[in-house]
């Protein structure tokens, strides 16, 4: 087998084997097989696309280039989620506890936010003492303990996908379908799950800005995860607006806290105990959606998803008290206010331009190798459809470092757009892949 | 600017500005842009193709990462002809003699033969004593003194296509017609010729089988010359059989000195005329073809062709009494006949098996490490439509290394077809773009 007949085979749109798939995968990791043929084969990728078998085959490739977690000798099912992000999309900080309250185990593998989007890790780093890197075996006494563990990507998990992803982003070929779908559950896939629920995003703030788009994807993604032998659902969700009431990490750990003791905002809420729902029903640990959604909310009801958080937090290394007291999280030196200019409804909020404010302030990496400020972000006052009196604060911005605060005021000033009458609701689930 | 922004333009089918193809050309070259761009850049062109603009951008980019040729001192015009490559074309080493004798300046630089079809230069070396690495200034000497010259690619023309070539080679993006057009056209351009004749083969022997895809890669080649302001035309001539009747190095050096001195195969002859004519016509020194014909075949006719031919060879170090003594070539150990079983007509010659034939013996390279032998090769004693009887011979197989004998037969064996009727005859010359 060679390289060059690969990309070529697949240039010219024929299906390439499981083996060609896995030779090509596993030469590129160990380094012999060079960048500039896997950038090749990515571009020929970009073209051609991949059929369901293939993009499978590359999922397992790359997954079994790195270690594969065996939880088996867990007793109960082993369930995750993943959203595409988005921004203010904070659910897995409130699932996670609620669906192990009820009774799964939740190895959360998750990333780190780049551009207008944020990271899982990067919230709970807000945490003071908050350890996000464990090794895998802490991983799993964490589990084992507490049904829950959430970590950061290891360098064990799916190496290839680092390196791929790392060439990708400099050879214009991220917009791939199969590349995408391939890298996000490769990583997945390695977790041990038996089930997998996906957040896939839509709208302006979404990597996915179309509904078409958001739709491919996540059919891309439940067809790997069922080709790989797993329970896999998606839920296509609103990305034109902000999930809750706040972007940056602290901010965002807060209000995780209030939605877990009920206090919450709606859309998050009820987002959170949906996707919990989903990963109980998956995992075979309620009989119907109805059932299951029922379950989250007693979670919710009863205290057992905040005292799930509580001890997650304490069992990696992370301050409990910030539960009952939000000023042990780092907060921001001043705040300022962003005012509405006249009375209105809000017809829209340009939300990728929120996330774009709060990467500005410094609770988003603008490259790789940017710095967070857990402290900074924004509190979001008014969602479409409010009702807005001139005056009144639309947005409420943290800052520390006023060099970019003008910046951040400007693009904010245009976000919201007001108009006579609220626009037609939109629902938060569009579309449930099952 | 940056390089990926340029492959990514690209692969979205934009059009890129001459700023842009220059600034990824010399990148490239330099160092700058690392291979790993450079083929997804090259994948992307696979796919999108190039527009004409971009197409001479390229070309010019190309061309300008080494030594452009001034030879506006000479004191006549410069034109060359370059081949895309068959079985047994040899015309260079007949029509620039016979072009130089018709007054105009033939600066060829040329390439080796690769796979199954052959190069000017291996052919130029069989000649006991000829130099084909001339220095460039070297080069300008014998072109000033004999109006013509036959060197080989040297490091400082147009580098850039040397490392693009080498990486297409591993990347599976040599097919691609932007590629392959500028490809050839940055080193012609780089000659400092006025006036450029293409020959671009077509058929079974050929790069281009089909006629179409001849004409496509005519048709953007004449463009790209004429985007640069010189006159071009292209000739799309047979390859579905083999040109004349040797293929193979000494032996179609003693081929082209017959055929100077009139007694060479009439394809081989007609052909070089037509070439040289073309030649002529471009660079203005005949006002007409009919003209231009009639004074090339003047100079085949009257021995100056000839002369010049020998001019030459003395010029760059060569024996030239191989013109009188063509036992002065080297010559194979053994011959062997591979004869008629049946009689019939020749219906069909596998030229692709002849040339691979050819290769075999080590008359050409599988890779571009191997070495030739000069001697070695074949004679091809029946064309498509002659009378052949049984016994005769069909093939006479000039070997010195009987390791690959039986292959080279076998595969003989199976090229010629015979049938009762002779098949329509083609033209040898299937379209001209002028």
């Amino acid at each position: 087998m060679r390289a060059v007949d690969i990309i070529q085979r697949k240039r010219d749109g024929e299906e390439l084997g499981r083996e060609e798939v896995a030779f090509f995968v596993d030469g590129y990791t160990r380094g012999a097989i060079p960048d500039y043929q896997a950038s090749a084969f990515a571009m020929a990728v970009f073209f051609r696309g991949m059929t369901p078998a293939e993009t499978v085959a590359l999922t397992e490739s790359m997954m079994r280039t790195g270690e594969v977690l065996d939880l088996s000798d867990l007793p109960g099912p082993r369930v995750d989620k993943h959203s595409t992000g988005g921004v203010g999309d904070k659910t897995s900080l409130v699932l996670a506890p609620l669906a192990a309250a009820c009774g799964v185990y939740v190895p959360m593998i998750s990333g780190r936010g780049l551009g207008h989007t944020g990271g899982t890790l990067d919230k709970l780093e807000s945490i003071p003492g908050f350890r996000v890197n464990l090794s895998l075996a802490e991983f799993r006494t964490v589990l084992k303990h507490a049904q829950i563990g959430l970590i950061g990507q290891t360098p064990q998990i799916a190496p290839a996908d680092r390196k791929l992803y790392a060439l990708r982003d400099v050879t214009a070929t991220v917009e791939s379908l199969p590349l995408i779908s391939a890298s996000i559950m490769s990583k997945k896939m390695a977790e041990g799950i038996d089930a997998l629920v996906l957040d896939v995003k839509t709208g302006d703030g979404a990597f996915m800005k179309t509904f078409a788009d958001s739709k491919a994807l996540a059919q891309a993604m439940v067809s790997i995860g069922r080709g790989m032998g797993k329970k896999v659902a998606a839920l296509i969700t609103d990305m034109d607006q902000p999930l809750g009431r706040t972007a940056g990490n602290a901010l965002e750990v807060v209000e995780c806290i209030e939605t877990l003791k009920g206090r919450g905002p709606k859309d998050l809420e009820s987002l959170s105990i949906e996707l919990a729902a989903w990963m109980l029903f998956l995992a075979g640990t309620a009989p119907a959606m109805d059932a299951a959604r029922q379950k989250v909310r007693q979670a919710l009801t009863s205290g057992a998803g905040l005292r799930k958080f509580q001890q997650i937090v304490e069992l990696q290394g992370g301050d409990p008290r910030v539960c009952d007291d939000p000023g042990r999280l780092p907060r921001a030196r001043e705040t300022v206010d962003v005012k509405a200019e006249h009375d209105g409804r809000v017809a829209r909020i340009a939300c990728r331009s929120v996330g774009q404010a709060a990467m500005l302030l410094g609770a988003g990496r603008e490259t790789v190798i940017s710095a967070i400020d857990p402290a900074v972000g924004l509190t979001i006052h008014k969602k479409v459809g409010d009702l807005v009196i001139q005056g009144e604060p639309l947005f409420t911005v943290h800052v520390n470092e006023r060099r970019r605060l003008d910046e951040v005021l400007a693009l904010l000033g245009q976000t919201v757009t007001l108009a006579a009458e609220a626009p037609e609701r939109k629902p938060m689930i569009q579309a449930v892949l099952d």
